[in-house]
């Protein structure tokens, strides 16, 4: 299996809310079809589509809530992080963790979108931050 | 907010079991510390780490179980998803969704990894893959 992520599903309750918070971000749908939208973020996908048809597509059992996994956004600089996080409340998330230093050196915050979905804004230094967007660990 | 996934991270049981799945996949860890794994994943990165660490880390509350998203991992046809189902498989994934024809003319298959996470191994002939494994919808 070749090490590639193409595209993140998040589970939706309420696809009009979402897209538009999303689109709040700055993020314009490149596909809205059949209840589900789609962001091109670079070289992959995210998509938005309805939680219930997401469990039922997928096998899972749905209890609600959170389920073990967080989706991080890297910027360059602390200044960045705080930036986005100021966007992301201007859009409407939910701040659980705000802006600040971390243990191991870097500087980040966490917002959640509608559905609780939770994003890291995060500023790495022993991380590489490519101009394209990629994000590489030196080795 | 530029539109980007710079990492994803998935809250683990026992990260010796997860390590050990994805490293059977083909996939090396770039980097092992503070009971963290780190994959590089051509642009971006998949961070293993303690479910319960992350959770207090996000500041969630978790109830166990699914919470609402998906990966999906897209390649050349439906031979390829096969075929990579059958390697999952080997390396100890759960089956949620054999392979086969999807509604939207595409062939796509669901493992889980070891604490549930789940893969979508799709092949969707309406997307672009690129050969660098970028996932690219045409507009």
């Amino acid at each position: 299996m070749e090490p590639r992520i193409s595209l993140v599903t998040l589970g939706v309750s309420d696809l009009v809310v979402s897209r538009e918070f999303y689109r709040r971000l700055g993020w314009e749908p490149v596909l809205d079809v059949e209840e589900t939208v789609f962001f091109q973020l670079g070289p992959m996908v995210l998509s938005l589509w309805s939680r219930r048809s997401l469990a039922e597509d997928a096998g899972m059992v749905d209890r609600g809530g959170w389920g073990g996994f967080a989706l991080a956004h890297n910027v360059g600089s602390a200044a960045e992080v705080d930036a986005v996080i100021a966007e992301a409340t201007a859009a409407g998330a939910t701040i659980t963790r705000p802006p600040g230093p971390t243990t191991w050196g870097g500087y980040t915050g966490i917002f959640c979108d509608p559905d609780g979905h939770p994003w890291e804004v995060a500023h790495n230094p022993g991380f590489t931050l490519g101009e394209d967007g990629s994000l590489t660990i030196p080795v």
